[in-house]
């Protein structure tokens, strides 16, 4: 592989276009970038994410438009610079694949998606880290093998967790650990709307996990949703299908166990710490009041007692000036925690 | 107000039986516990949840036996001890009033929904503070107002936050705020079904949040769910007519885009902090080493800086030795924590 850095273009010049211009300018790639906005341009270029490339001839061009207009610009790029590899970071990778198919210059194509963690938009908030320790997708498709190596130093220079997938699979996946998902969290909260305030006050930590992502904004998902319109239709129809198998079934209770049952074999897929199946973490529940410095003092004595925190969760009670906090730590450690806690003066709620 | 406190029976040595008779003797009640069972019923005795009634006459009945029996058993006690008031604690009120109605003793019984915050069974969990700072729903149905004042005393003695609802109310908002959006959640994680280990590992926090309470076994869900068949399947035809309306759209970018404006709107109301509608807090996300007690550092340097944690999620990283964690702060605060955190030396993901 080659050692020297390629000379990198950036196309788009948004919170992913600056943030990777900014993070590759870091580790001293030769980076330019624009933007077909003069001021997104031009704050770009004033923050670190690139100068101009004046027609010089850039080795990677990173097209970082929205996914709406990804595979034209793909396409563009290809034509406009036909010895450099192009690759994209829309969040689905078929539609993209196949523009740069249509252009017969496949082989210089490589698709990728950095997953950042929350929705963010905005060249202002730019920032070289936006991706660091997240799954960055590689989708090959019919590229070359040096192709990929390009494409590849890009994630491997922002210290990105590599995954490589076939676009199809990729679109399929992110289908149902992201797409539907988003789309049920914000159908579960659409259907509080018949309830007064007082109704919605009962809501429990648990409504509030399930509709988080609820809360994000309507920014992208509607490109997104008619990019890969054929898997969320199909993973919709999946989730659909129970729902409806709930609600027809002879015996509602038998039909709910049934589907509970499916679903928490699913979970436990779930990769938590290091690429494992999720542990069996063990929650102690403590009643902390609202005073700032709590959470430090409980964490202080937690880790007094040697024990190691995998998690928490606040909830916060809607008419008393306390809140419950949940750590949730290694069962052997959790009988031992609660009653070293109770020591020190704190609550204990549940454990 | 009667200053003395009520002699009370509780029918039923469960987690929550139990627990309410360790709660209530804490404060000083004549607490008696009984089950069908006689080893539970042993062991609540000896965990101090209450006495033997031994032939004596309660003016207060906990009924705390699974929802499926709580009907007949609350009807039976009405029976049992003519001058009692009854209560019981089933997350489903209307059909238990029902049954008690059915007695002609319906002035003797009023509704009690102690709301936990996680699931929880088995008697050997029982500690007197489970409920406190919960909410406490009291369904006073028909009964009178000096049986409505015996049961509120006891959610009064335990600390817990006190709401006042009619049953058909209570059923309709908990099949909205908690049993469908367990079913959902449990959908949403069935989905994943078809993929392989290396395609779930693109799950971001997003499917973590959703997905969280698809874990919880399906104890006690049967039962929920054939009490509150009606309520459930109404708000799950809903949730199936949002789902169906994306999937038929004939542009589903705009339904998406429709159905997240609808969702966000509700999840605005959802409480947070004290009553108030939930902040818009500024997420700070560092990348924290994860090792035993950097949590802790990072907290310190938090507090020292002033700032106060309104939430936290921690992240852990599939394939790296770090997590990401995520400080939730009020929004004057965000850039003041992110610079301060990086001359601490810590590396800020995004904020």
């Amino acid at each position: 592989m080659d050692t020297t850095t390629p000379r990198t273009h950036i196309v788009g010049a948004g919170l992913i276009g600056a943030s990777l211009g900014i993070g590759l300018a870091a580790e001293g790639w030769d980076v330019t970038i624009e933007d077909a906005d003069p001021d997104a341009q031009a704050l770009a270029r004033s923050i670190g994410a690139g100068g101009d490339l004046a027609g010089a001839t850039p080795d990677l061009v990173i097209v970082a438009v929205p996914p709406s207009a990804a595979g034209r610009v793909v396409a563009d790029s290809l034509t406009r610079w036909p010895t450099a590899v192009v690759t994209d970071v829309a969040s689905v990778k078929a539609p993209i694949a196949e523009a740069a198919d249509a252009t017969g210059a496949g082989e210089r194509y490589v698709g990728s998606h950095p997953m950042a963690g929350r929705e963010v938009s905005g060249g202002l908030g730019a920032q070289g880290d936006l991706f660091k320790a997240r799954p960055w997708v590689i989708c090959p498709n019919g590229a070359t093998a040096a192709a990929v190596d390009v494409v590849t130093r890009v994630p491997a220079a922002l210290q990105c967790d590599v995954v490589t997938m076939e676009a199809h699979a990729h679109d399929a996946a992110v289908a149902r650990v992201s797409h539907a998902p988003q789309v049920a969290a914000s159908a579960v909260a659409a259907a509080l709307g018949i309830l007064d305030a007082d109704d919605v006050s009962l809501a429990g930590q648990g409504l509030r996990d399930v509709t988080r992502i609820a809360a994000s904004s309507p920014h992208m998902w509607a490109d997104i949703a008619r990019l890969n319109r054929a898997h969320l239709i199909e993973t919709l129809d999946h989730i659909i299908d129970d729902l409806d198998e709930v609600r027809e079934a002879s015996d509602i209770g038998e039909a709910i166990t049934d589907l509970i049952e499916r679903g928490r074999f699913e979970v436990a897929r779930i990769p938590g710490k290091h690429g494992g199946a999720k542990r069996d973490w063990l929650p102690v529940t403590v009643i902390v009041p609202d005073t700032p410095g709590q959470l430090l003092r409980l964490l202080a004595h937690t880790a007094e007692e040697g024990v190691n925190v995998e998690d928490i969760a606040i909830e916060h009670s809607p008419r008393q000036p306390v809140g419950l906090t949940t750590l949730y730590v290694l069962p052997s450690r959790a009988a031992h925690l609660a009653a070293a806690l109770e020591r020190h003066g704190w609550e204990i709620a549940a454990s």
